[in-house]
């Protein structure tokens, strides 16, 4: 067994559906399961039906496919991402991989091998720090403290000659905050003057509680020396299962992304694919009822928190809650604790943190995205009734 | 940019798709394409149908899902492998994967890193060799001369103390030729003595000219000590642009597979899997009928290189016919002009062969289960009139 896989651990969504078993929930006071981002419903009809008319009507759709994606899809992401980050972006800028976690595997073959160093902020999106482990990166950490916001200056001295990325991701998973655009626009200057990558994780940019462009660094005629955007087409369309992504680089990665690619994964799915498309070109004003409702659920889980005593809620938005709770133990036994006696499954802190971080014990993660205001408000109700 | 990347090659059949381009094929004589192992017509009508069905109405077609896949077509694989092989598998010794690409990704992860040597034999596949190129694994060739069948005492002189695996493609990617179920048993034997593992790639299984079982390996109630065997959905129920393979392996090996396919993939996309279930229960009278015609075609190649002047054919099989060119080009021109010249698409051998491996000049491959028996008719009229 090569040992590189016993230096990661196993994927915390799977862990903690396995503390689901053998637990009875009764009628009166099903699970609540905010352990995942992931919507609960399915695409809306429409979407649905334009999936159902592909698989019957287009062949195509169910075919080999280019490695780098559907051609249209490319287009249509460089078509619509110009006009909203105001940018240059070219079809051959962008690559659909199988979900936009692929898309960091990917990009991360093309900067880094064995004994190189990434730095990430934490908390840490976990299977960013899985595949790091996996392919013999080193990460390197960059606390962000109670702010939950990654100082520039903190990272500057974190960079080494063995450095070749920084990861940012926007609005954070874990920790649910928005990154300013002058900070983001700062760690690009940082990057550029270092000749490393920035690696901008977008997948829940379309859950920013702000209008327009969330940063400008596409409006920068040389983005493509520096950055390299991550996107995930799973939350705005409802397509976790299609497994559908995009990393938006130089032509010149795309090229090398495409070896890795071909031998992973061949080619995106195509049904897939076409959803994302029929997703991009009819569904803009679905998306914003969509945008809408989470901002409302995100007000909700601000104001369950603020009642909530002695919990203190460290970042809100997008998909998440980042939260510290007030007991003395480890949140990985508050979590498991949480499903037998609350009915309720979070991630601790320790599936975003390393080891030795204090916040570990504290910390944990709120999907909230995934329920709706009903489901907010019996979830603080167990929130507050639960004794440790 | 990662020098790993830079040490493998771009993609064949990418690159193959290239040399179409600014070609113009007159009406009178279209593009034979037989690069690529793809079925150019979509999945039956019935299988189409039922993914219309589940994207309409099973909400849990669009969401994520177990990173080893859908647990019914687990259990199914395990039933049918185990009545098909004779043997005893346990839905939680298969894992489900975007393709079958990605479960020689994943078994890899889990067998060999940086350093360690797997031994291919040649001519290989060439995804695989782009992906230990690329995760640092020294590839190891093993000619197998004019038979294409490679020998397990040669094998046995090249396994080292850095030695992880042999991997086995039957019926042969690009060869075409079926190994003899005593040859198989023989690579086994000789794996578990050295503490190996042996990969066995049975994409192509369905294709098999022979009857019964093609291998007795999973009759062995210790097979899985030594044995990971990978498999495609794709040859077999046309659905290549659905992404759905599948590794059987050890249940440990498994748990650690988990780890890579959670982070390359989160899940194998849900209709595709629903796809290949419905296939597996419903398609196996259709699937036969796929074979017989897929036998008739290797029928009329064998006959055809038989009245070809001066081509030899080394392997035929599958969907694959493996032929040495009489001529004095090298088969990468030949492979080019064929395609302005002769309107022809074929992979040259030296996508398959080690640059300094001499049958790399003459050898190509053809995709022959693409194309009926017209077209196999008029592919030879074309090789036959062709001039260099």
């Amino acid at each position: 067994m090569n040992p590189r896989m016993a230096a990661t651990f196993a994927p915390p969504v799977m862990e903690a559906r396995r503390w689901l078993q053998g637990v009875a929930f009764p009628a009166h006071r099903p699970l609540i399961n905010v352990s995942q981002a992931a919507p609960m419903e399915p695409p809306p009809e429409p979407l649905r039906k334009a999936i159902a008319e592909a698989a019957l009507t287009d062949p195509a759709a169910h075919l080999y496919g280019p490695v780098l994606g559907l051609p249209e899809l490319r287009a249509e992401v460089a078509a619509q991402w110009s006009s909203a980050y105001g940018g240059r972006i070219g079809a051959g800028q962008v690559a659909i991989t199988q979900g936009c976690n692929q898309a960091f595997c990917a990009a991360m073959a093309t900067l880094a091998g064995d004994g190189d160093e990434v730095i990430l902020p934490t908390p840490w999106y976990f299977n960013h720090k899985m595949w790091l482990d996996m392919a013999g990166i080193r990460t390197v950490p960059l606390p962000t403290g109670d702010s939950l916001i990654p100082e520039v200056q903190r990272a500057a001295q974190l960079i080494t000659g063995r450095t070749r990325a920084i990861v940012l991701v926007t609005p954070n998973n874990p920790a649910g905050v928005e990154y300013p655009r002058e900070l983001i626009a700062d760690f690009l200057a940082l990057c550029r003057r270092h000749g490393i990558a920035l690696i901008l994780d977008e997948t829940y940019r379309d859950f920013h509680s702000g209008t327009g462009a969330p940063h400008d660094l596409f409006a920068d005629p040389d983005w493509s020396d520096t950055l390299i955007q991550l996107y995930s087409f799973s939350k705005a369309y409802r397509l976790t299962g299609h497994r559908v992504g995009a990393m938006v680089a130089h032509e010149d990665r795309l090229a090398e992304a495409e070896k890795f690619l071909d031998t992973v994964a061949i080619c995106p799915n195509q049904l897939g694919q076409r959803a994302a498309l029929w997703g991009m070109r009819n569904l803009g004003q679905w998306l914003a009822g969509e945008r809408a409702e989470i901002l409302e659920r995100r007000a909700a889980i601000e104001a369950g928190f603020a009642a909530l005593e002695g919990w203190t809620l460290m970042g809100a938005g997008a998909y998440f809650a980042y939260a510290a709770h007030p007991w003395p133990i480890t949140s990985d036994d508050l979590a498991r604790r949480l499903v037998a006696e609350a009915g309720v499954l979070l991630l601790p802190g320790t599936m975003f943190l390393p080891e030795a971080d204090t916040g570990a014990r504290q910390q944990v993660r709120i999907a909230f995205a995934n329920i709706d205001l009903q489901g907010i408000g019996r979830l603080f109700e167990r929130l507050s009734a639960f004794r440790p």
